[in-house]
């Protein structure tokens, strides 16, 4: 099944700073949406919502500094039961960030604009964790194409 | 095969102008890497070059104002023999701008590092038509990871 991949390396600061950027609600709120809701504990659903909806996500796996796995259960029809994984481990005297949005069924258009979209927001963390400043779905955000709005 | 997908949508341009951001060297030089040689024409191979090497392109289409096929021939081993494609077309009043960089052989690392580079400059060839000024490989260039460099 087609998968979206990135990766971003983040200077100066340890694997389990990164980890909380993934892993709790107040970290992913300050790169990918302002608007989370639910608990950060396995078992527990995540809600995300951007200007037209957004998907809700079961935290499977909380595996501290290193791994955070999420699994769709409701949103966009296309993302159900997709998969998030979060990798982190240190290389190269940095911070890496390895991300996977895996099990799409298609390669579909909306496919093509999450990829850039997770890019954007991932590029946002690397910024959130160096410079203090992310740039999540709200005030700072900075549309890709129409389909963001 | 794997393949790395984005989508950006430009507002206030036509397909012709973002044609020749991705069709003439000129173009490519000022959102990817400054550093481009050879010719764009059907059949002819363009360099492309970065801090560490670079792929060659062959240039296997060239349709205005809609399609770009390149098909890489040196480079990075991982690379060789995979393809890019930009489609452009008009949805919801803005130019939108499909690409794909297809026939990966393997899910490694470096291609999720590539996938998040791609996103990086396509954005900034948004920004290039929109605003006037890409982010190619050179002096404007902020690194996403020490991959980068």
């Amino acid at each position: 099944m087609p998968n979206i991949l990135h990766r971003i390396g983040i200077e100066g600061t340890t694997s389990e700073t990164v980890y909380q950027a993934v892993a709790s609600r107040e970290g992913i709120a300050s790169w990918w949406t302002e608007k989370v809701t639910g608990e950060s504990t396995v078992g527990s659903v995540l809600q995300f919502r951007f200007g037209k909806g957004g998907p809700d996500f079961q935290v499977l796996e909380l595996a501290p500094p290193t791994r955070v796995r999420w699994k769709c259960v409701a949103g966009p029809e296309e993302w159900i039961d997709t998969r998030i994984h979060f990798d982190i481990s240190q290389q190269d005297g940095e911070t890496v960030l390895l991300f996977k949005h895996c099990g799409w069924r298609a390669e579909v258009e909306f496919m093509h604009h999450c990829s850039t979209q997770w890019a954007y927001f991932l590029i946002g963390l690397k910024q959130l964790v160096e410079v203090g400043q992310g740039r999540p779905y709200g005030p700072r955000f900075e549309p890709i194409s129409h389909w963001s709005r």
